[in-house]
Order: C-alpha cells, then structure tokens, then sequence
C-alpha cells in the first residue's frame, strides 16, 4: 500500500482488501476507524471472526446454516409442512423470510450447477431434496433459484428430476419487473419475461 | 438482523454493520464470505484487528503515526528539512505522499479546529509546530488542511499564529477545478476559487 505507514497498520488495510467488495481505499478508511476507536472495538470484531464458525452446521432437515441439529424453521409447527421452497443458500432463505410471506419449509442447495465453475448436480444438496419428496409428505415444491444462466438451469434440473413425482407439483418464483422498476430501463429479458408471465387483471 | 440465523454469525453481521460505510446488506456479505472461507481467513483479519494498535505511536517530530520514535520520513536525509506541510491527519499525509511530489516534511495536526465537536486549537498539535518553526530551521511551511469550512479556518489559525515569523513563509495548497472535472456540474465555491486563483499561462 504505503512504505510510510507501520507495518500493523498496513497489515489491517491489507486484510481488509482481501474481503469481497472492500476497496483499497474503504481498507484504509476502515483500518484508521479502528485504529482511532477503543481497543474493544477491534476485540468485539476479532472475537466475533474468530467465533464465526464454532458450533455452526447445517440443519439436517433443510441444511440451512443453524446451531442446533434441526433449525427453527423445521422445527416451527406452524409452518406449512406440505410446501418446500428450494433456494441457492442461506442468504436467499434470509430474504424471503424477511418479506414474512412464505409460510413453508425450505431447502438450501448450497450452490447450483455451474459446469464452468466445476460444481455438478452431485456437489449440491439434491440427493437430500429427492429424499425428502420421496417421503411423500410435500404437495409443492417451490423452485426459486436465482434468475440468471445458472439459476435457471439448476431449477430446470430440479424440475427434471421432480418429474417423477406426479402429486407433487414444481412451481417457480415469478419472473417479471421489479417493484419501483421502469420500463424504460428494463433489460430486454426482463421485458420478455414479464410479457410472457403477465396475469389476468 | 434475522432470527433464522445463529447467534455467532448474526454477531459478526453485526460487528461488521458498526463500522462506518458497512451497511447491513454488505456486512452479510462479508459474514457469509468468511463463513464459507477457510478458517485462516477469518483469523488472519482477527490477528491484524488485535495487532493495530501494537507499537504503533506517533513520531516524535511531525506527529504521524510511526512504529519508531521518529518517522521514516523525518529521518530521510534525502527531503527537504525546511520545507513542512500541514495535514490534519495521517491519512492525508498517505494522499499527499502517493503523488511523489512532495520532498518536504509533514506536519499532522490530529484533527482541525471544529468548535462544534468541542474540538479547540490546544486539541490539536499546533503548539508542536510553533515549537517547530520556531527553532529557525523552517523557510516554508505549506497548509494542507481540507478545503471545506473547518479546515480552512484551521488553516487560517495556523497562519496567524505564525505571521510573528517573518522569515517563514506561509502558503496554502491550491483550490480550484479538480482533474478530469467539468465546470458544468462544479459548484460555485469551486469555480469562485478556480477564477480567484487563476494563473497566468
């Protein structure tokens, strides 16, 4: 970075450009808040890095990132049973709980096919979705990967391989324009895809 | 942030969220990014958080942060001894640095005079540069403080408690239309300055 900074100093900025979406510049800024704030601050952040990780696993059920062997989620009687939603990972789970208006379970892939990046149907939790639904106790399963190239593919995989089980039925999260959108501005994909998927008002 | 996530990894979200500029959709990001980074990661980031402040103090002379009792730049017998430009912090001293067109000494005062904060003249380390110019060996002393309210009465302070030096000139780094800007969409203190300033060509 700098030959005129000490050493610890520039240690701290360059672990923080190390971090995904942290410039250069939001290291230095960053390194500096630290190194003018109290000694707890930096120990609150350090302890919690260093505790990330501990007691953390997957729920059995869903493999959601939980501490206990089954998570809230699957664990919650009031959750509808019969409807599993499929996400790509936890933090997709996060943003659909956070609209509340998913009442069922989920199931985290921890990833989805991408040939280029080497990870195969076999490396996500897909084997697990098929004994789950093998189980016969889910009605839907609601696919909603994320809606790009590769998204997509893997849900048109998981409706593939769900083709076998005809009381279940596949269905996917809308495509369309977002809330707050503008036409004007919208990608030719989105366009078409809204068109495609438009409903009887 | 979400009850659906364990306590340790909503920990770091937090911790991350409390620093300045990490909103909480970035401080998820960076959580779940260690999170699924290996373990060395996260404590090479905890091992530089508690090392920042280890040996760090400032330079006996100009007051930048430094892990010797004097600075690499004040013990360089390649710059210029009698020329000193004033910084309010040590960040700014890195800017000025970067450009290579600075050979003098530094001056970082610590802050700037920002009664509001209840931040006064004697907060800051003004009296150490009186201290400095007065030993005789200072022919300019340059004011870099930032070009906004605050730093430009700083900069008016330091040089009036300076003017007794008649032989120590003061100047002030330039103001005016920065590189690659466009006056169109310049504010007018701007182009006040950039008129004010003008240069003959």
């Amino acid at each position: 970075m700098t030959k005129y900074l000490p050493k610890n100093i520039e240690n701290l900025i360059n672990e923080f450009n190390r971090l995904p979406g942290i410039g250069p510049k939001t290291a230095q800024r960053l390194a500096f808040y630290l190194l003018k704030s109290s000694e707890m601050k930096s120990r609150e952040l350090a302890d919690a890095l260093m505790n990330v990780k501990k007691g953390i696993r997957f729920c059995n059920k869903c493999f959601t990132l939980t501490s206990e062997e089954v998570c809230d989620i699957c664990t919650d009687p009031m959750r509808k049973q019969d409807v599993v939603c499929v996400v790509e990972d936890s933090m997709d789970l996060i943003a659909i709980e956070k609209t509340g208006q998913f009442h069922g379970l989920y199931h985290v892939l921890h990833g989805k096919i991408a040939p280029l990046d080497g990870v195969g149907p076999d490396d996500l939790k897909l084997r697990e979705l098929v004994v789950r639904v093998d189980l016969g106790e889910i009605k839907e399963v609601i696919i909603a990967t994320n809606p790009n190239l590769e998204g997509e593919a893997t849900g048109f995989y998981i409706s593939k391989i769900l083709a076998g089980y005809p009381d279940v039925k596949i269905t996917r999260i809308a495509r369309g324009l977002p809330s707050g959108g503008d036409l004007e501005y919208a990608d030719q994909t989105t366009i078409g895809r809204a068109i495609e998927g438009r409903v009887e008002m």
